[in-house]
């Protein structure tokens, strides 16, 4: 079939704010292929991921992305690996463009889907789409008092795993830090798994880092997540020789394969998380899933959005029955709720990629049309973009 | 002083071709602050970057670039570094960030020099500014005959050095491309140092690119130039290996400090070439620069566009005597001449980082109105971006 149209939808929240939530907007990718339609999902800024699939080309190796897409054969996997390359050359040197082609990609895997009748998964060449165990990913409160609720809040929730990120972490003393971390044991309970996500606050200060990981370790804490810059590889390496007990977890910066091999090969991380809507969707997802499990490194989806969004990062490690931890939204925006309906989650709480065409994930367009961010862009006296009808 | 208005300014060629000439468009940046006008040029395409600056915040760690500088500060080199810190973590999740930042910080250093009356090597602690000899940058032609001829225009016209890049180079067998290599020898003359770029042509695969290491060799190549994806670390190393006398030269598609020292570190290229107009400024740069000292590595600027970008691009270096070799813009299109008046080249054909304040460029303002590339950003009813008066 013929790829016959790929539309952007800017959605975002009436009021968005510094918080670190990336549920706050959203872009959402539709792709008409054989009168089918297939949806993705960027986790990225939504207007500078629309000016890099519209933009003037600037030279051979800076081209948009629609220039790869539109118009192209999709019959098989191959075609949308074919595509990937030729956007991963032609817009070389157009930085975004990683993140634009990661929500077109799921979208063609989608409609791709459901004109074979096959899930994602099986596409892969995984046989079996095993569950996997949500942890309830959440912010750090601003006092420790707040985090203690937070962790009660998803041990009542039924979350047998909890992620706590951002918030105060590394903004003060390690006592401040470390009384954090005793609040978010202690609000979970003793059984359940429990992670700390630090958004790369430490820049490249492995001293910073490392004088947490007594009180992580106190904590019984399963990963300690981008403790530094997405790139600084040495540091990341550095801490991980350091921290024996404390596995250093990273990845969802990753705009391509290389970026997750690197944190894998030098930054010795134990546990690798990918988001699809950034790495360049799931191919490349894939291949990171691939290479994580002869390195012995644990794969884990990162997701902070839609449903959508979450089928798309479980497909890569769907078949992968030891890779059991999965990142899932807590607390997202009602946009992000509106998106998509809830993946089910079985007696136990388990979520797994569909056994259904596609995703199988029912995106909700209708109610999404009072999210839409009207949004126009011309360039010399000519229309590029203008929102699409949703 | 405070920083009082950041306009970018999209400009083009009547005709953009599928080319690998990266001067056929340009973003221009102007920085006005205490009453001064600063100058910087992204090497980026231009509306992805202009959206990345004035796009509306998705999240805390996805805003603008704008949030970091307008009405900041600026006194001194470290108001610089404030910035850029606070793009890199404000911006983290904003992939194009980096790309439309440089041409603003480069802007930055520009009206900080001005305000000083200091040249921007200077201020980056460097006591002189040392002359570089420039090599022609060109495209190999589409046969080997051609190519002789371009390397016998670069040598009548004065360069002792020239580099080879793109066109059908790893397009077809490796006895084609040896009479390339070969062809391009015979025409800059024997004395001439010699360079070739074949822009990322294998990919990851290091036994093709191995298979034209014995016609580089023959050819007296002093660097081969980006074999590979630019993060493809692993391949750069084992090529590197393999390859004694032609040494791996690549960097010019870091974005950041990090990406240019694990091509150092992992990639073990012998020359690191930092285009200031994409890894975030000249202050970056210049880490590379004294990262590259220390592990007797050889920095090189990249620039394909202006004497603006070359201005900027040889300033992280000037202080480093023996690095010697420059790229400089042999044939670029009539916008990136019109853009800035040209460095000037000593009786020996060699060209410095200019001793004035700032980066010592004359940016021809009025003669760029014709190239002009007039844009409109409307979101939710507001206009984020018009072109501004130039």
């Amino acid at each position: 079939m013929k790829i016959e149209a790929v539309d952007l939808f800017y959605l975002s929240m009436p009021v968005v704010t510094t918080e670190a939530d990336g549920s706050q907007d959203a872009l959402l990718v539709r792709v008409r292929a054989g009168g089918l339609t297939g949806w993705g999902e960027c986790e990225a800024a939504p207007l500078p991921s629309i000016a890099a699939f519209v933009c003037p080309m600037s030279h051979g190796v800076c081209r948009p992305v629609r220039e790869s897409v539109l118009g192209e054969v999709l019959d098989g996997p191959a075609d949308i690996a074919r595509m990937a390359a030729r956007v991963a050359y032609d817009s070389m040197d157009l930085l975004q463009a990683a993140h634009t082609w990661s929500g077109v990609e799921m979208a063609l895997w989608d409609v791709l889907g459901k004109a074979r009748g096959e899930p994602v998964w099986r596409m892969l060449g995984y046989p079996a789409s095993h569950p996997k165990n949500p942890y309830a990913s959440m912010l750090f409160g601003e006092s420790p008092a707040e985090t203690l609720r937070q962790g009660m809040a998803a041990r009542d929730a039924g979350y047998g795993a909890a992620k706590f990120g951002w918030g105060p972490i590394g903004r003060g003393t390690a006592a401040v830090d470390a009384d954090h971390f005793a609040a978010a044991r202690e609000g979970i309970g003793p059984e359940a798994l429990l992670m700390v996500d630090v958004g790369q606050i430490w820049g490249e200060d492995v001293a910073a880092a490392a004088a947490r990981l007594p009180a992580l370790e106190a904590a019984g804490v399963t990963w300690l997540e981008e403790p530094f810059h997405a790139s600084a590889l040495a540091e990341y390496g550095a801490l991980a020789r350091r921290s024996p007990k404390v596995r250093l977890a990273g990845g969802e910066g990753a705009h391509d394969f290389a970026m997750a091999r690197h944190l894998i090969d030098f930054g010795a991380v134990g546990f690798i998380q990918i988001d699809t809507g950034r790495i360049g969707g799931i191919g490349p997802a894939k291949r990171v899933a691939d290479y994580a499990v002869g390195m012995g490194v644990t794969f884990v989806n990162h997701t902070f959005t839609s449903h959508l969004a979450l089928s798309a990062s479980l497909q890569p490690f769907a078949g992968l029955e030891g890779h059991r931890i999965c990142e899932y939204p807590f607390q997202p925006k009602q946009l992000a709720v509106d998106i998509a309906a809830p993946l089910p989650r079985d007696g136990n709480g388990a979520v797994r990629a569909p056994d259904a065409p596609g995703l199988g994930v029912e995106v909700r367009a209708e109610a999404l049309r009072l999210y839409l961010v009207e949004t126009e862009i011309r360039v010399a006296g000519q229309v590029l973009y203008r929102t699409p009808e949703l």
